[in-house]
C-alpha cells in the first residue's frame, strides 16, 4: 500500500494517522520533536528540520506523495525535490498563494474571484492612499506568516495605521491592506482536488471566530440559501482548479449581504473542516490522504441535519481537575459527544483539541457542542450543570 | 492522558490505536513482530512474546489499563500482574469463558443463558452417549483454541465421531460436544461493560457466515422483532455481568423459530463489530478503551438505518492487480464505501481488511458491500460491470 510522507508533526497530521490505518496505509513524518501531536502516534518517524533540505530528502525517500500539515517548507527545497522526481502535494505554484496574502489577493482578482478591496502596503504614502480609498475601514496584513489572528491589525484612525505601517516596515514586515468589510459571518467552503483535476465539496460552513480563532463550526451553515452555498462550493472548486491546488482547500469566506468575498486561503486540512471526522461519509483527513494520491475521491455526504465542530483552547489558567477527568465528565453528561484530543501539553490559546455533536436542531447541538468543549478547558459546565446530577 | 497497554498485535489492536488517537490517549504494544498489522501504526511498541512473564511485565509497566486483541495470554501470568497491583481489563476470572467452551456453556448454564444441549467428551464412550442423546445431531469441539471453523467438527455417523473422537484424545485435545441446531441464522449481540459495571449494548446484528468464516455483517438484524433484539440484547448484558466481562463482549447467537442461543463469546471488540466504526455514534474500539478504563460509555446509537460490513478475505490465489489499484476501483465506483485494511499480507481465506457501506436499503446496501470486498480480494466486479463504464 501507498506510503505518504507528512511534513510537520501538528494535530493536522496526526489525524492524518488515524485515516492513514484505516486506509491500511503508512505515514511517514517529519517531525520537529519526538513528543509532537502527530509524533507520539506515528510508527514511521524522522525528527529534523522542515527547512532543512537534507532533512527533507530523508523524510520523502521513497514516499508515494509528500504533503504537509502547514504551509511553511520553503518552496525552494519543494521544487529541488519535485525537480528529483518527488511527488510533493501540493505543489509550491499553488501553496504561493497560501503563503503569501498579497500573491494570493492578486491571483484571486485575476480569475474574477470576489475578494475585498485591497492594495499592496510599500511606503507609508501607500497607505495613506488606500485609507482614503476605502473610507478609512483598513484592515492591515503582514503578507505572510499570519494565523489565528496574528498579523493582522484594525488601526481605527489615520494616525495609527502611519504608526504601524512605519514600525512594520521598519522591521522588514512585507504587507498589504484591504477593505475591513462589515460582514454578517464567516463562512467555509472546502473542496479536495486530485492531480487528476476531481474535485469534491464538502457543505459549506459557518464559522464561528472570536479574537480571530475559529471556535466553531456549524454544518451545514444555518439558513444558507442553497443558491449561495452552491456559489461558494462553486467558487471553493474554480480556485482550486486555477490555481492548481491538490489536496483539501479551505476557502474562508466573509458572507455580506447575501454575498461572499474570500477572506483567507488554506491549503490542507483545516479546522473548520474537523466536524467532516463524525458528521460526514468522508473526513477531510481521509480525503486529502486520497487526494495528494491521486485516488478517487470519497463521498462528502453528511451524515446527519447537523454537525456542530467546538474547539478546546486552553483557557487562561489550567484548571486544576486533570484532563482524564474532564473527559470522563463530558463523556458521562454527554454519551454521544465526539471528543478529539491532540496530545499537546497547556498553553493559555492553545488548540488541545476539539468536539464533534451531530444532531437534529442546530441550537440544542451547538449548546451542547460548547458546554462539552468549555469543559474540556474550564472543567466548569458554564450552565451551572453539577456533576452529581449525573445519573 | 491514559495510557492502555494492548497485548497482541493484530487489526483489533490496529484499530484500537485509531480510536486511541482521537481520544488523545496513547497504545502500548506488546507485539510480535514490528511489522505485524497493529505495530506499523504505533509509535510505543515493545516487541516480545506474550506467553513470557517478563515481557508482558515490560509491556504493562506503567499503563493505566491492559487489555488484549486476543484470548491467548496464560491466565497465571495475569494473575501475576493484577497480583502486583497491574489494572488488567478483562480480567481471567472471565476470560475463563472465553478460552474454555465448555467451562463457557457449563457456566452459561449455570446461570440460565440458553445454550444448546453439550457435553464433555472425556472418551468414545461419553461421545456415543451424547450421539444417543441428541439424535446424532452431533457438532463436536475442541475446548481451547478454535476459530473461525477451526477446532469444530461435524460427524455425520457414530462411526465417523468414534473416528474423531478417538483421534483427537489420542492428540490430547480436550474435547466437548453439543447439540447441532438447525438454525434459521447466527445473530451476535454486542456489549461493552465498565469495571465499574455500566453496561451499553449495541443493536443486534446479522451474522453471515462462510466454511465458519464472518464474511458478512448486517445492522440491524433484518426482520428480527423487538422482543427478540431486546432479549439477545438483554442476554448480552446478563453474561457480561455474571461472567464480570469488561470491555466488548461478543455473543455469538444462533436464531432457531423465534430463539436465540448462544454459540460462542469473545471477549474483546469482534468482526460483527466493524460495523460500528462507519455506523454508529461510537466504535467497539473506543467503546473498549472507555470501558477497560473505567470511563463513561459512548452512545450506541446507529447513525443511518442499514449498516452493512463485509470482510475482505484472501482469495485461494492473490489478484495480479496490485492492492492499491484495487482500492482505487472500488473508491472510483462507490465512493461513499468505507474501506479498511489491516496491512498484512496475503494468504487465501486470510482476514486482510472489511468495508462498512451505511444506507436506506438493506438489500442494495449489502450488494454494493458484497461487491467492493469481492473487488478488494479478487480484482473483479462479480455483477459484471466494467472499470471503464467508471465516470
Amino acid at each position: 500500500m501507498a506510503t505518504v510522507a507528512v511534513i510537520g508533526d501538528g494535530q493536522l497530521a496526526r489525524m492524518m494517522q488515524t485515516s492513514a490505518i484505516e486506509l491500511g496505509q503508512s505515514i511517514r513524518l517529519l517531525a520537529g520533536a519526538q513528543d509532537s501531536s502527530a509524533a507520539q502516534v506515528c510508527a514511521d518517524v524522522l525528527i529534523g528540520d522542515y527547512t532543512d533540505l537534507a532533512d527533507l530528502r530523508r523524510a520523502v525517500d521513497g514516499a508515494d506523495a509528500v504533503t504537509f500539515d502547514h504551509e511553511h517548507v520553503p518552496n525552494e527545497h519543494l521544487q529541488t525535490l519535485i525537480d528529483a522526481g518527488v511527488n510533493v502535494q501540493p505543489q509550491p505554484a499553488a501553496l504561493v498563494h497560501a503563503q503569501d496574502k498579497l500573491t494570493m489577493r492578486t491571483k484571486l482578482a485575476e480569475i474574477g474571484a470576489p475578494v475585498p478591496d485591497f492594495a499592496a502596503i510599500e511606503s507609508v504614502a501607500d497607505a495613506e492612499t488606500f485609507f482614503e480609498r476605502v473610507d478609512g475601514k483598513v484592515c492591515l496584513k503582514a503578507r505572510r506568516g499570519g494565523y489565528d489572528g496574528h498579523g493582522v491589525w484594525f488601526p481605527d484612525t489615520i494616525e495609527e495605521l502611519r504608526e504601524t505601517v512605519t514600525e512594520l516596515l521598519d522591521k522588514g514586515v512585507p504587507l498589504m491592506a484591504e477593505r475591513k468589510l462589515a460582514f454578517d459571518r464567516e463562512l467555509s467552503a472546502m473542496v479536495a482536488r486530485t492531480p487528476s483535476g476531481e474535485v469534491k465539496a464538502w457543505p459549506v460552513v459557518e464559522s464561528v471566530q472570536r479574537g480571530g480563532i475559529c471556535v466553531e463550526a456549524i454544518s451545514p451553515a444555518p439558513g444558507l440559501t442553497p443558491q449561495l452555498a452552491g456559489q461558494a462550493q462553486e467558487l471553493a472548486g474554480t480556485i482550486a482548479a486555477e490555481l492548481g491546488v491538490t489536496g483539501v482547500l479551505a476557502v474562508e469566506l466573509f458572507e455580506v449581504d447575501g454575498r461572499v468575498f474570500v477572506n483567507e486561503l488554506a491549503m490542507r486540512p483545516h479546522n473548520t473542516g474537523h466536524w467532516t471526522q463524525d458528521g460526514c461519509v468522508t473526513s477531510q483527513f481521509e480525503q486529502h490522504l486520497r487526494a495528494v494520491l491521486d485516488y478517487p475521491l470519497g463521498s462528502t455526504e453528511a451524515m446527519q441535519p447537523v454537525t456542530v465542530m467546538a474547539n478546546t483552547l486552553g483557557a487562561d489558567t489550567e484548571a486544576e481537575m486533570p484532563v482524564a477527568e474532564r473527559v470522563q465528565h463530558v463523556m458521562r453528561r454527554f454519551p454521544h459527544v465526539k471528543i478529539h484530543l491532540y496530545g499537546k501539553s497547556y498553553r493559555a490559546g492553545r488548540k488541545l483539541g476539539h468536539v464533534n455533536v451531530t444532531g437534529r436542531d442546530v441550537a440544542a447541538t451547538r449548546r451542547e457542542a460548547q458546554l462539552a468543549a468549555h469543559f474540556l478547558t474550564d472543567a466548569v459546565w458554564a450552565d451551572g450543570y453539577l456533576a452529581h446530577e449525573t445519573k
